[in-house]
């Protein structure tokens, strides 16, 4: 179906950034090449599903951890006014986790106990990443908890973005957590289990799960849009890069050492609207080819992010407001987050295009589950998503609907607890 | 937490179907017990998702298939009056639906074409298992596409059962598909695909996803009431119980020979509420053990369905309102049904509780996608559920809000489509 408003060839693109006043604005910079050969972050199909993942450890799993096949996540209101019921949630949390990460009972000395669905499932690498939002420090002027002052500077209320169409009941949380594991029982039922622990102190605010496909080990997963998504990642064994881009130093308060900061934001993509786009025009809003995954104009997936090259015409290969080339870390001062995305599929809802065929109904409300994790948000995806939200081409077919950002702390020694000291400080 | 409307003790609940008018009103048959030993219909991990399942033969897969992992159920309305226009898209999803099983691209000569996210990924053992709803054969009374009187006696409009809380928007279809395999972006792929072939003459109702744990190979899988699903089923590998219980034989008409009929139910559960009830109330709801699996009395899962035994204070061992009982072959005159049931999430949503403490908030909003297969729905889930949905102890926790009636036809031979004894008769 041709729609007026998206023609592959180059010329009417720019045509219509010129008519929206955006042509040549974004001033990209060109920067030299990336180093070659960077692995993705993928999936581990080699790891067996019956492996656990420890929860205590110098850093909270569910980060560097190689993504799992499905994830759940979930952010939390806090009902109560005392500090001591927060801790003491915390407690619960701490020892709830260090269980359901190795596929034991919850509450077995309790009647009713644990809801029992994952009995005689593996523990399925399930891990529990949690965090805490901007409001659990402070909420329309208020210290609710006293611990205020040990708010990190990089946990801050993010700004309103160029096209945000955040719902508030799916933005925001003053608790998180990300359940990530490779059977879908596993992760709802550790999310159920927390939320039966917090009743009477935290209630349920949002929630969204995830999947990801089961493509071979070291291959990377598509997402919904058929592209090939996280070729281009920090590299998690690379600690002088996990300790740059993603993990905090002692910039945050001795209860953030070792952690990290996580922005979730469900991504809606208009994907009946994306499917009646041509090839060559969906490679060029991403900047990649669909089937390789390489960048227009590359040979391989992995190799250097040549943005430079002009063709015969002296137009750019990769279009100037490609996706690839605004996240592009030579083109942001740098700046890397550890992404870690999932495909979301929420069946359908009842929707009206903004596109021509203008058409009105049912269509699939699913999208992108966009988490990444980083050491400070203002170098990271702030910094990134600033100029993608006003520029990037994919922008038409996307449209960010909630999501939050959350200070995830350091891990958790056994005989301690999550955010202890924070909490004792 | 208790409830004073839920003890675990038998007299009360007694005392509380008492006071609702329903104790003794069962007036529950008792047969003999059934033979031992039937294994479930269980999800098969012995069985490579690089599997294909040939979408061309006797019967439609997705029936008697062993249970794959996740399932993406849609129902469509078609939005033409044309009966060419129906028989048409019949034709092209004949196509895709044998492209899609071999994990093959639809419409790679077309620009666009396959939307592309299941490029690498294995079949996933992907099935397709259409169906027609009694709309497709007569709506408000008008015969849309003169085939009316083909229509199988079978096809009936459901009944409204007690307790039923179908939301329209979630409720019957003119076209049904479900679409199983082992990746659940293989699942999502296919219907989408499918969607896409169906522009302008069909257009998406209402979809609902499923899951089923990744159990071990001849285990039963749980549902989220944590119990295990599926103990007893029709023997898929017994040609004379599937003759009797779930094909179709001459008394459809020529294209529903071979074929059965799909009875689809969204049955949400109140899960926060069944999560405050004892174990012991569980079990004498459910009828059954929740850790082995066995009827209560009994040591072994698949032992005899022995519901006669009392106790020593003359009651029945399992209770007169326990579901077990109520769905037993021998309390409805032989009637069996072939489960192949799906948990759910839809993730939260606002939700009034019926039952002490009366919460209202945000709770879960998941359960299970009952599908089941039968040649005759009137002797199958008509039958059963009639006196289930009136007395089942279950009926606390569980709602069913949509659903339909399908009836999928015999399988379909190479150089034919689906339906075209139907459409060219």
């Amino acid at each position: 179906m041709s729609c007026p408003f998206h023609r592959p060839d180059g010329a009417t693109r720019r045509g219509l950034l010129a008519a929206m006043g955006l042509a040549g604005a974004a001033g990209l910079a060109r920067a030299a090449p990336l180093p070659s050969d960077r692995p993705p972050l993928t999936k581990t199909d080699a790891l067996p599903a019956d492996r656990t993942l420890p929860f205590f450890g110098a850093h909270q799993n569910g980060i560097a951890t190689p993504i799992q096949a499905h994830t759940y996540f979930a952010a939390f209101d806090v009902v109560t006014d005392k500090r001591a019921d927060v801790s003491a949630l915390m407690q619960r949390w701490t020892e709830a986790a260090d269980k359901l990460a190795r596929g034991v009972e919850v509450g077995a000395d309790a009647d009713p106990g644990d809801s029992g669905e994952t009995a005689g499932l593996p523990p399925s690498r399930l891990t529990l990443t949690f965090g805490f939002g901007p409001t659990l420090f402070s909420r329309d002027g208020q210290d609710r908890f006293g611990i205020g002052v040990h708010r990190p500077a990089a946990l801050i209320d993010l700004p309103r973005f160029v096209g945000d169409q955040l719902v508030p009941a799916r933005t925001g949380g003053d608790l998180s957590v990300q359940a990530c594991g490779d059977d879908p029982m596993a992760t709802m039922h550790a999310v159920r289990q927390l939320m039966r622990l917090a009743y009477g102190v935290a209630t349920v605010r949002w929630v969204q799960t995830g999947f990801i496909p089961g493509f071979a080990a070291k291959a990377t997963p598509r997402n919904l849009m058929g592209f090939k998504d996280g070729s281009f990642n920090v590299l998690t064994s690379d600690p002088v890069a996990m300790d740059r881009h993603v993990w905090v130093g002692d910039e945050g308060g001795a209860w953030m050492r070792g952690g990290s900061f996580a922005v979730v934001r469900p991504i809606r993509i208009a994907l009946e609207h994306w499917d009646r786009m041509k090839l060559s025009f969906q490679e060029q809003t991403v900047g990649r080819r669909k089937d390789s995954g390489a960048l227009i104009g590359a040979a391989q997936e992995f190799g250097p992010l040549n943005l430079d090259a002009n063709d015969s015409d002296g137009n750019p290969v990769v279009a100037e407001n490609a996706h690839v080339r605004l996240g592009a870390p030579q083109n942001n001062d740098g700046a890397q987050i550890l992404r870690r995305a999932y495909s979301y599929d929420n069946g359908i809802s009842m929707t009206a295009e903004r596109w021509p065929p203008w058409h009105q109904g049912m269509e699939l409300d699913a999208g992108l589950l966009f988490i990444c994790y980083q050491r400070d948000p203002r170098r990271g995806f702030v910094k990134i998503f600033d100029r993608m939200s006003k520029f990037d081409m994919l922008n038409q077919f996307v449209t960010h609907v909630g999501g939050g950002l959350f200070a995830c702390p350091g891990g958790v020694q056994a005989g301690r607890y999550l955010g202890q000291a924070l909490f004792e400080a």
